[in-house]
């Protein structure tokens, strides 16, 4: 391992882990892989991408502009403090199991419901304007997550349509969950 | 109403809308309050506050140092994303009812056990080092929701003592719930 490069501790299918992995691809930052089996996980990652984004300043992940940077916070923090925290592993271990699927889809549809609002008056062709900003990082994490949840996603046509126009990104694809050091093969793509 | 003079819709009791109090306090910013019966919260008042901080730096929430930043954001992120998520009201109306106390407590402990250890490293007088930072206006209503969950504090000198230093500041005193407009008589102070 090269001297002074960064070690991410990462899972390949933790939503967190992946934010953070499309803020280190976009900015072009070299890392080491540590894999991390996590039994619970959280929204602290955020503070991780706020730190690259205040040492790493191009690209940026936050418009200029405080008031869009405003929007483009209350969406990461609606999907990483609002969304994300209540569909995790070890807050469904606590629910009785026949409950998990229903309590997931609870907490991402009213979720969604708040974000697809949200995204019709700050969208353009991503979630704040047509710059990839941190709120884009939480979005597709967390489509993926409704998606294993099962989650229909008819009534977002706003989520949806920036989720596809994100994902053909180089950034959130060498990011990908079915591509990282610890996927298991089955679910390599 | 002042023209210009922003407005808060707050709720007494939300621990997000008493964050932000602090920091409105802090900043010295007059406002308006508007009370809301919150049915549901969700940890993003932090948008405010990073928003406050950029367009009012003064004094900071959040210090010069990219790495001392980072700490003051994994605190507030493990407290807004990690721990109150899983406490609120709307959380825990969704858990039988004879499990909800045990669930909130559950939730705190396994926080504040994170928490207390992150502290060890990171804090001074305050949470971060001998300055206020956003860190400290996530804490001080989140041991409040302790308090009320009756979680027993003794394991966590160090959440305790940076709790009673702040508790003493005015900002922390002139923004607390038992001070608000919309706070029920018999819970005023």
């Amino acid at each position: 391992m090269q001297a002074g490069k960064p070690i991410l501790y990462s899972y390949f299918r933790s939503s967190c882990s992946w934010r953070v992995r499309i803020a280190l691809a976009l900015k072009g930052i070299d890392y080491e892989t540590v894999p991390i089996n996590l039994i619970k996980d959280g929204g602290q990652q955020l503070a991780i991408i706020e730190y690259l984004e205040e040492t790493r300043p191009t690209p940026r992940l936050l418009p200029q502009d405080p008031k869009k940077r405003a929007s483009v916070r209350m969406i990461s923090d609606l999907i990483a403090g609002g969304i994300q925290p209540l569909q995790n592993l070890s807050v469904l271990k606590q629910v009785r199991e026949e409950m998990q699927l229903t309590w997931a889809q609870n907490a991402i549809t009213s979720g969604f419901n708040a974000l697809e609002q949200i995204l019709q008056s700050t969208a353009g062709i991503y979630c704040v304007g047509d710059e990839v900003t941190m709120a884009d990082l939480c979005l597709v994490p967390q489509v993926a997550n409704a998606e294993r949840f099962k989650v229909d996603l008819t009534p977002y046509p706003t989520i949806s349509s920036i989720n596809k126009r994100l994902l053909v990104l180089e950034a959130f694809q060498v990011s990908h969950p079915c591509r990282q050091p610890d996927t298991p093969t089955e679910l390599r793509a």
